[in-house]
């Protein structure tokens, strides 16, 4: 694998990363497939989309259909009938903000599954192992992330442990073309995220992710931490920040210099009727579409906008329609993945802060 | 319009039904798509199954979306973006079967919404012109059904009642190019039915549908009744069992003499887990599927069973993942697309009673 930067612009960067799957240009958008499946689309649709690399979470995977079945298949990729890139997380997270009964020590976490209530020990290796066995394309170390309100020293207890787990994930053999990604950690303290990063950059990762964000704290804090933080980083190795965001989000870690980007908004805030548009949010909900033939996003060319009214959609997701899960989804993922492609191209074209204000004015336009 | 009868085989016929919105071959079946989507699907989708005319219900469209936005949309086929043909059903069946409250007159039916709980009056000219507005290909006359086990008096005070209001309905102006199709009563009674042909038979129908079946009488009781009076429908015009149902169902009316077919079965089953295949009926919840890696039916070849595994299926389902609601309802709405494609063929060749014969094995085979 390789990872190219082909094209700076301030601190954005556009760039090309070759993966046992297929080559993903970045930035880029990563659809969350939690179970196995990116909820609503089918692997056909997200290749029409442009979606070339989604993620897998490794707790739930792990859960359910659990290993076995996974290792029958010959790892994920054939499980859901997905031939492009995966990155599958660590699990960590998810124990942490999933669980509320785990047990944390140095070793790793205990905890029950909330399936069949069996015992789960998950460590470091535990942690590579099944991510060995799901054949992701990237592998996230296990990682520990405290909540975004935690006090200096949890976070500087949590980095410490980070960085203990880190060299026992490098210690474990992974597939050939598989690559593992470090997750930085320290709050919104940059002197702790720089502290860190001088500590995880001197690992053998083959990229590093941004993890503890979007945990809670206010946004303002996270704009201003990434924008001191997210360039220190490797140069030479993609960035990822994970778990976030907002249109918005992406627009400012993007020109902080972050490659890559994962988050469950699109797929989740579409099933709840909350769609994204280039003038800004739409609650579909509201009556005022009850009447409205336009399309969803008249800017937009996906399936939904082309083939469906506002009016009709609002009408699927009062009856609870599948279809409009599905409509909807389509349309989130068209726009998230649109608007890393816009940045891409504007920073190949040294334009990259224009685009960014001209579609974060567009998008506070507050027009619904 | 016109109905042409290609080739008969015994009672079995094979026909082409021209619509407005384009030409219909027969034995056709016609997925449901009760609230203007047939659940979980697209309309490219259901094209790409092969499927040529959707069924779609006036009670509900009635009560949601309402009149005014499906008038806004200039009719049923633009709000729901299917170009194809749709048939419409009265609304009188939902009256009489999901509103616990009504109150039935020889003028109509006057209940409340369970939506909002506005007064509604559903009369034979009311719903005429609700499928005006829908603009369906199609349009069925208002009956009155009676429960399966109704007393002989009960039944025959229907059928006069479906008698008057065949009349009022067709005194009504659709517009050009709407059918009309009558709907003919009379339970599991042969004599009945004969005698209520009789009476719609005389009348200016486009086409005749066999109402009052598959609510609640015993099977047997239907296949007894179905070869005894099918095949005195009108023999120039399309014959339509309504709301009917299995596989097995489908082969003894198709063999009686019937055309057309509408149920939920097919969706509603694979929203379930209960999948129809060549070789019977498959329950994908079974404990047995956790690690088959075999497609659900190896005789298909629907996009389901060319890309996932029964075992993926299952964990799908296990997730209630909109995926499974997805593929589930692809296949099994392919199944019977490629049942009634394979009666017709069987007609053309002179040997339905052999391909329905063999069929009918397969399904009873008990495999899983």
């Amino acid at each position: 694998m390789s990872f190219l930067v082909e094209k700076t612009n301030g601190k954005a960067r556009a760039g090309r990363l070759k993966l046992a799957h297929g080559e993903v240009p970045t930035p880029i958008f990563m659809p969350v497939g939690t179970y196995g499946t990116v909820k609503a689309m089918t692997p056909r649709e997200l290749e029409s989309l442009g979606a070339r690399i989604v993620l897998g979470n490794t707790y739930h995977l792990w859960l359910r259909p659990g290993l076995e079945v996974i290792a029958a298949h010959g790892g994920l990729h054939r499980l859901m009938n997905w031939p492009h890139p995966i990155l599958t997380d660590s699990g960590g997270f998810q124990v942490f903000s999933l669980q509320t009964l785990s047990k944390l020590t140095d070793e790793g976490v205990t905890f029950r599954s909330p399936i069949d209530g069996s015992p789960r020990h998950l460590t470091p290796e535990v942690s590579m192992e099944i991510q060995r066995t799901l054949g992701s394309d990237i592998v996230m170390a296990f990682d520990h992330c405290p909540p975004g309100d935690a006090e200096r020293a949890v976070v500087e207890d949590a980095m410490a442990r980070t960085t203990r787990w880190a060299e026992r994930c490098l210690s474990v053999r992974l597939n050939p073309g598989q690559l593992r990604f470090g997750i930085v950690q320290g709050g919104v303290d940059v002197e702790l995220r720089l502290e860190h990063i001088g500590e995880l950059g001197a690992l053998a990762f083959d990229g590093f992710a941004l993890g503890g964000f979007s945990v809670g704290e206010p946004i303002p804090e996270m704009y201003r931490v990434l924008d001191a933080v997210a360039d220190r980083l490797p140069a030479d190795r993609p960035r990822y920040l994970m778990g976030v965001g907002t249109p918005e989000d992406l627009l400012t870690a993007i020109g902080a210099g972050v490659d890559m980007f994962d988050c469950v908004l699109p797929t989740r805030n579409a099933r709840n009727g909350q769609l994204f548009t280039s003038l800004g949010k739409l609650t579909i909900s509201h009556a005022r579409y009850r009447d409205d033939l336009a399309p969803l996003d008249p800017a937009c060319g996906c399936e939904t906008c082309r083939g469906y009214t506002r009016a009709y959609l609002r009408h699927l997701h009062a009856c609870k329609e599948i279809l409009f899960a599905r409509l909807a989804t389509l349309h989130n993922l068209t726009f998230y993945l649109e608007l890393v492609r816009g940045a891409r191209r504007a920073i190949f074209e040294g334009r990259y802060d224009e685009f960014a204000g001209v579609t974060r004015a567009r998008l506070q336009s507050d027009h619904f």
